[in-house]
């Protein structure tokens, strides 16, 4: 089955890549359109996924990411009318010029072909991710979270209404209904159709596909982000921008999960982060030098445990560790970090300095909260994922990064000297 | 042992990528100056690789492609020398921009940290690789044929004088030693270390790579490449054209495997290229409406067989197809090409066009010969490997393909709304 849905998205990306942007904009208003005109079928499925998962004890928080209304469905289709306005990056010029040999050249950039996309349960990606990739020209195979798939069914059968109504194939966005986990693994060894492999979701399900897929992969979207608090930085603004790191979304993988305080200011400024976290719901996890001093203060504290600097918390937890300064702080990010955002605050120019070209992150801040790292934030008008590996797109990826480059040669009965 | 290896490369890419232009071409130079003044021992271990080589039956072809000499050995320092010349990448402010939130954010260009690199037994590959990575601030961890592990040691050996006479850990060029193919599985899932892979070599090597390995791969150097002659085109230009690509060097991935004849000039057309082929040495696998009119000149003639179409020949035989018109050469190409170079010779600007546009491959050529997909040519300066995947880099890959970048983020303690 998988074989003949490859084989139709690869006839569709051929058709996609042709397109000019007023084509591919027609296509999304329609899909934007008949997403709202067309809202029963999907909303009747969505309950039925509600339903299931409901007699499967998901959490309610869960349950609420699952379910659509018209309201969401409406944002939703929104969101799709938002994608015309983004600048098409397919047929841009990169570079190009005559050659010594007499042939002229230019790199022209192009869509990448067929995407596939793993995704959790958010019947919103479905969408999100069909409109990128059609706006790019790219045809997409799509296997969102097994507690979504007749939502997901539903709204990508809306989709390929829209699809056809304009004359293109239906097999230019194709979802795997089949919640069957095999089938996962099945995709990943789809290179023969697949170009690029983008896989949203935890930890494990990246290192699945870095280990088995034999499509190239964009791995990303973990983030065990760090604050180094110089000596140099006043108290109240370094607060300022902890709270918001860690407390605005925790959730999100741009979250500050370690703070590193420099020995010199630790006595002073952790109670007052204690009494700042407290305010703000956050429990801290303590090395043994940070300790005392924050359980002088009045939050939540408890000593951290080795593995805890490793892993993501997504919730309003945060290690806490004292650094003799610089030097340790860069060590125990590159140590225990994934090269996804992180933050110095400090009022020493030679400091910033280093710390933006020592650590090796997708994104390095100078007094600047982590939760800037979102193609929403960059100007990028949208995002498809962030990656943390350095091939192709590092960091938040916009339209750019679901294209590739070929290079055109144009000569006049041209040979090799 | 490759564990150590790992960790040495990975801490010595921290100091390469702080290097300036200056101090990389310092190191450079001193690499250029050592493979002249310390010769004697890198001739010595190539002596005793050709001596093993001769005795277990390489051809003369072979042994000659191992062999170094003074002069050789001279070339290949100049070849250093030139990568001095050429821009250094690193550090290039790609975009940026003062955002909305107040944040100022711009992309920089920064090495990729530790490249890995399985290559043919070439002796020059080592210093060629070597020179590019640190060029670019990478760390380099290279396994060569092991038909030339002793002339690579000895290579490495004088490379890393150079690197600690510069002040630089010789862990930032090292090769592995050990011919013991366990060593290259286990190379490929180093990806705590390794941040690039490129594998150059046959397709097995690529498909190795791509199945088992765990780090982000650059998959390329097999090229299936072909010409559609299309009707309009002269015969004496076409013969031209297809003579450079395929006689000019027929062992390098660009040279031409499969014409593609349009059967409105196939009764005319072939009988001359027959004469063509035969006075350039090359042996014709012909399909049924392609055989008898070949066979009608003086050309060694066969038929073709079916998975002809899909394997590089890399010597002087060429596969000559009649097709029905444009639609068929496309639909034989995204069949049976490998996505390297592909060329149309035709006086149809609309036939131009659509090749261009529809031909899925790193390069497509109208009127040229596909002997251009080179570095070199492309005026890139280097080639570290030619890409025919989508993701990172498309074709040939210079300097700037071994970097990646960096969103610098300067706020003046900003925090995200």
């Amino acid at each position: 089955m998988l074989e003949q849905m490859g084989a139709a998205a690869k006839a569709a990306s051929y058709k996609l890549a042709l397109l000019s942007s007023r084509e591919k904009n027609r296509v999304l208003e329609k899909i934007a359109e008949y997403l709202e005109a067309q809202s029963a079928e999907i909303l009747r499925a969505n309950e039925q996924d509600l339903a299931e998962a409901r007699e499967n004890g998901l959490s309610e928080a869960m349950l609420d990411r699952l379910a659509l209304n018209p309201a969401r469905l409406k944002s939703i289709a929104d969101d799709v009318r938002q994608v015309c306005n983004l600048a098409d990056p397919v047929g841009q010029v990169i570079d190009g010029g005559l050659l010594d040999s007499g042939l002229r050249i230019e790199r022209r950039r192009v869509p990448l072909g067929v995407i596939g996309v793993i995704y959790e349960a958010r019947p919103n990606v479905t969408v999100d991710v069909a409109s990128l990739c059609l706006k790019t020209g790219n045809a997409a195979i799509l296997r969102g979270g097994k507690e979504t798939w007749r939502t997901n069914a539903a709204t990508v059968k809306v989709i390929q209404q829209a699809l056809e109504e304009c004359g293109l194939p239906a097999g230019a966005i194709q979802a795997i209904e089949n919640p069957d986990r095999a089938l996962v693994n099945e995709m990943l060894h789809m290179d023969k159709y697949i170009d690029m492999l983008i896989p949203r979701g935890g930890a494990g399900l990246h290192k699945l596909c870095r280990e088995q897929s034999t499509i190239p992969v964009i791995t990303g979207g973990i983030g065990v982000c760090h604050i180094f608090v110089d000596d140099s930085i006043e108290f109240e603004q370094a607060l300022k921008i902890i709270v918001n790191a860690k407390a605005q979304r925790p959730s999100a993988c741009n979250s500050v999960e370690t703070l590193l305080v420099h020995q010199r200011i630790a006595e002073t400024f952790l109670p007052a982060l204690s009494k700042q976290m407290a305010q703000s719901g956050v429990t801290l996890h303590a090395d043994d030098n940070a300790l005392t001093q924050l359980q002088s203060g009045p939050a939540s504290v408890m000593p951290v445990k080795a593995e805890q600097y490793n892993d993501e918390y997504l919730s309003l937890d945060l290690n806490v560790k004292v650094v003799s300064g610089l030097d340790d702080a860069i060590a125990h990010i590159r140590e225990h970090g994934t090269q996804h955002s992180d933050a110095i605050l400090t009022r020493t120019l030679s400091n910033a300095n280093r710390f933006v070209n020592e650590v090796d992150s997708s994104a390095v801040y100078v007094n600047a909260s982590t939760r800037f790292t979102d193609g929403g934030q960059f100007g990028l008008g949208a995002e498809v994922a962030v990656s943390t590996q350095k091939l192709h797109a590092r960091g938040p990826m916009g339209l750019e990064a679901l294209t590739t480059y070929k290079w055109v040669g144009f000569g006049e009965d041209t040979i090799r000297a």
